[in-house]
């Protein structure tokens, strides 16, 4: 049996839950509401497999993965329709492939500069709320 | 004669040579190095056109342009040997299309973290320096 790292990616176990909620399989990754919503219809996109850096993809896959992470944007943009989402892959210290994508609005928290890894690491939301952020964009999700 | 919008990426006017310098043309964008060098290689990948969001390049561009950026990547890591390269697309106020490419290093300024945006704006460089880098990024751009 293969061992899988130690990821929470990987391992898909309570450190992913504490953090993020599944919206659906995608091509080559998963698309994720992150739990932590101040900026309101906050995702991740996760590859499929134990990879670090954007430039270890074959093109191929990268495009597949970039295919993916634009379609939930689009999702995100028909869904909560902020003014601008943002991109972000950094993951330093934990290396899995993955993308926060956060939508900004001209109102909102951080609106013309980068967003907060975790501006509010405490905020608690009902379940309700994460599963009707996430029935919207499922909803939108073509 | 068509107008060019009022946008640095569009007219490299000095906006822009104040903030980076050229180091090479891609296929479908430009790669510069950011005069702001609190990380070590620090560049940007501008889009040789107009658009907002990386959701509204067609498949087919979106793969191009995602090489591009992999491929500055790839030159910088061999270039600087960073632990980790971090990637961030915002631009809520600038509405052309660009990725910030952040070189980490396990010693260096926001290991573990999302890079800040402009941490010592007035900070000055030689043209020596920034000289260096660029031929450095340039060897290694295969």
């Amino acid at each position: 049996m293969t061992q899988l790292p130690d990821c929470l990616y990987c391992r898909k176990d309570q450190r992913l839950s504490d953090l993020m909620i599944e919206v659906a399989p995608l091509q080559v990754s998963t698309l994720y509401l992150f739990k932590e919503q101040t900026y309101r219809g906050r995702c991740v996109v996760a590859y499929h497999e134990h990879v670090n850096e954007l430039y270890e993809l074959p093109d191929t896959e990268l495009a597949r993965f970039m295919q993916d992470v634009t379609r939930a944007a689009r999702a995100m943009k028909a869904a909560f329709n902020p003014a601008k989402i943002n991109y972000g892959a950094y993951s330093d210290k934990l290396p899995h492939l993955h993308v926060h994508l956060v939508p900004k609005y001209t109102d909102g928290p951080s609106w013309g500069t980068t967003f907060t890894m975790m501006p509010e690491p405490k905020r608690l939301h009902s379940e309700d709320v994460y599963a009707g952020l996430i029935a919207q964009i499922k909803a939108a999700l073509v």
